[in-house]
């Protein structure tokens, strides 16, 4: 049976419940005693390599408790994909410190990471065994039926268009919501939970999965503008033209590679000058919110489905480990949506890292502005309740 | 005594709890006989002129707490400040409607307005009162110790800041969030609520009562980064340099003449880029979030003394026009801190029309970058209880 140290940290981008995965496999692995010590790497595999380790055997349950309410990553994150010099590295400090146990909570990315450093320990017969838990506001990891983090962030996002709707007719006029998401519509897609009743925005939904036309666009716009007199729109911030150019960007990349799309207005500035432009003479109100990093951290918005199936995720990788010695990745498997009810299961590394994947085409519209039926059914019951929202406009 | 029809109306910005001061009202004034009616006015003052009413005589208690809880205005607002010859309108059309009892939500324009008809009425010899009912988000009407609306938008960006610095833990870099408030820096300076324990953002407050530098601006954010590695900033949309230009603005202005500063990310980018400038070579993370209309509609983020204070600000204004026949402002008095209590008390419409008011300077840290412990005292009982925020930073 294997038995040492365990090491566990945080990739990528910070989410509602991500510390909910952390707490859970620190307490559940506290309580294994073929886990002699339970480590937590600052800022994942960058605090590896210089060994920048904090000591989670002693915190107070209490203490911890506040951890998995507080949003972002607790143990720092990072947006690095190690090369395989950067793997070997960190799999030497495994060897130097006997870490037995490795956990990596984090997207596709880190699935990768976690993947390249188990085959390297296979090579070495280095006895050792990797857990990837899932993480992303994005869902956009493949075999799970949906990532924690996401439905939190859904929540925020359902949220938000419930309110602005309600201002939008209040003080009518076009209003268009800039969403995260830079290849995967789903969190865009989540808009469409503020819908209660006839009427209700997002009246538009627009997915990186479908390609953006900006005439299509003024011409959507322009239609219900005048049906409804006023128009709320869900963008995704990674819409992109029909060949693949990101309809605004701010041209800076990250150290992945990508070009940066949040934490800039600039999409939202640009579709508010087309709106403008198709408009012009009739002064109607436009205004673009580019929602940002509050989607992914803003306390107290949080499913409690999302919340329990962190924290169990991190338990099951770590039950998973001690009892199965086995590397893999924790998933979701959906059993019922109503009422709703899930469990856990292990697939390999290599089924989840790498490639990521995107919205199934049963949930979105023919006409490619709006989701479908079968994706309300999917996604409400991991959001779960929201208000009743009540006015005078229907009397 | 006065005896008629009561109209009630909302006007300007949205808050989460204007629809509180609504119910307020027409719950008080279904309990009064002298009121022999009550109605609403869509769209304030432009559904007045368009005689477009709603019966609220008749809807359910349960529907209108219901619309207690909505945030925006469930009457539908206007952004119009009328002219002499539009309030002689309003006023004809009280006179063919009898009415009798004319209560107006809003910020200063409003008072204006309610100010502006009731000297009409009094020339024309027409019994009748007027009563503003104060909000704004924006907490910058004369008189009053604070305005309902503020403490629940204050309590969303002191949230927001407290997800957003953690997020900054873990990514760390330099992130700017651009919070509304155009002349007034109140809403701006509740980030700092998000500070629970040292080295926690804000780490710097810019706010419209002071001159913006742009080069103090980067010593400043250097400086952060120097001491922290992180900077996180706040800095309200209405900023402006020594000779009152603001700093970024898309150029376009709304119908009381004020240059849109909302529903852009201009600010934002262009102090993004500033900062980027002067970290040139060293490869600093920059972002920037403009929150946005989030900030006055988002639903479940409501401050319990404000839900309160703004319910009862309605009710009390009833309660005085009924008994005093009287028109006026309501205003609240601070009877202490701590714990906090507060009474309200009429004042002229005069003393709250037209001009409004800012931050005083004893809330203003004498480096112009930060708020002073006596705001702190001033904010913090009205925004009430938030979450605790815990990570391995400190360990």
């Amino acid at each position: 049976m294997l038995k040492g140290k365990m090491l566990i940290g945080q990739s990528g981008g910070p989410t509602a419940v991500i510390n909910a995965s952390l707490v859970g496999a620190i307490l559940e692995a506290r309580r294994h005693g073929s886990i002699t010590a339970v480590l937590g790497a600052r800022h994942g595999i960058a605090g590896i390599m210089k060994e920048d380790f904090v000591d989670l055997t002693t915190p107070s349950v209490e203490f911890l408790e506040n951890v998995a309410a507080t949003p972002a990553a607790a143990l720092g994150s990072v947006r690095l994909k190690p090369g395989r010099e950067e793997c070997q590295k960190v799999f030497e400090v495994f060897q130097k410190h006997d870490v037995r146990f490795f956990f990596y909570i984090g997207g596709n990315d880190s699935a990768e990471t976690a993947y390249i450093i188990s085959e390297m320990a296979k090579e070495a017969a280095y006895d050792f065994c990797t857990v990837h838990i899932p993480k992303t506001i994005d869902n956009d990891l493949r075999v799970t039926d949906h990532c924690p983090g996401f439905a939190s962030a859904a929540k925020f996002v359902a949220l938000a268009f419930m309110g602005d709707d309600r201002d939008n007719r209040a003080l009518s006029g076009v209003k268009i919501n800039v969403v995260m998401g830079r290849h995967a519509g789903f969190l865009t897609a989540a808009s469409a939970l503020a819908r209660q009743s006839e009427g209700d925005g997002p009246h538009l939904i627009y997915l990186p999965e479908r390609v953006f036309d900006t005439e299509k666009f003024k011409q959507d716009v322009r239609a219900v503008m005048d049906r409804l007199g006023r128009c709320v729109v869900a963008v995704s911030e990674g819409v992109a033209d029909a060949n693949g150019q990101p309809i605004a960007s701010s041209g800076e990349r990250d150290s992945h590679g990508n070009v940066q799309l949040s934490g800039t207005g600039a999409l939202g500035d640009y579709l508010s000058a087309l709106v403008k432009e198709a408009f012009a003479g009739d002064s109607v109100r436009v205004r673009a919110d580019t929602f940002g990093y509050l989607q992914r951290s803003f306390p107290t918005i949080v499913s409690s489905v999302d919340a329990k199936e962190a924290r169990e995720v991190g338990a099951f990788g770590v039950q998973h480990a001690v009892h199965m010695g086995e590397s893999g990745s924790v998933a979701i498997k959906r059993e019922s949506s109503q009422p709703y009810a899930s469990r856990y299961f292990m697939t390999p590394l290599a089924s989840v890292a790498r490639e990521a994947t995107e919205m199934r085409a049963e949930f979105i519209a023919e006409s490619s502005n709006d989701v479908t039926q079968a994706w309300i059914e999917y996604v409400a019951p991991l959001v779960g309740d929201l208000p009743t929202m009540a006015g005078f406009d229907g009397l």
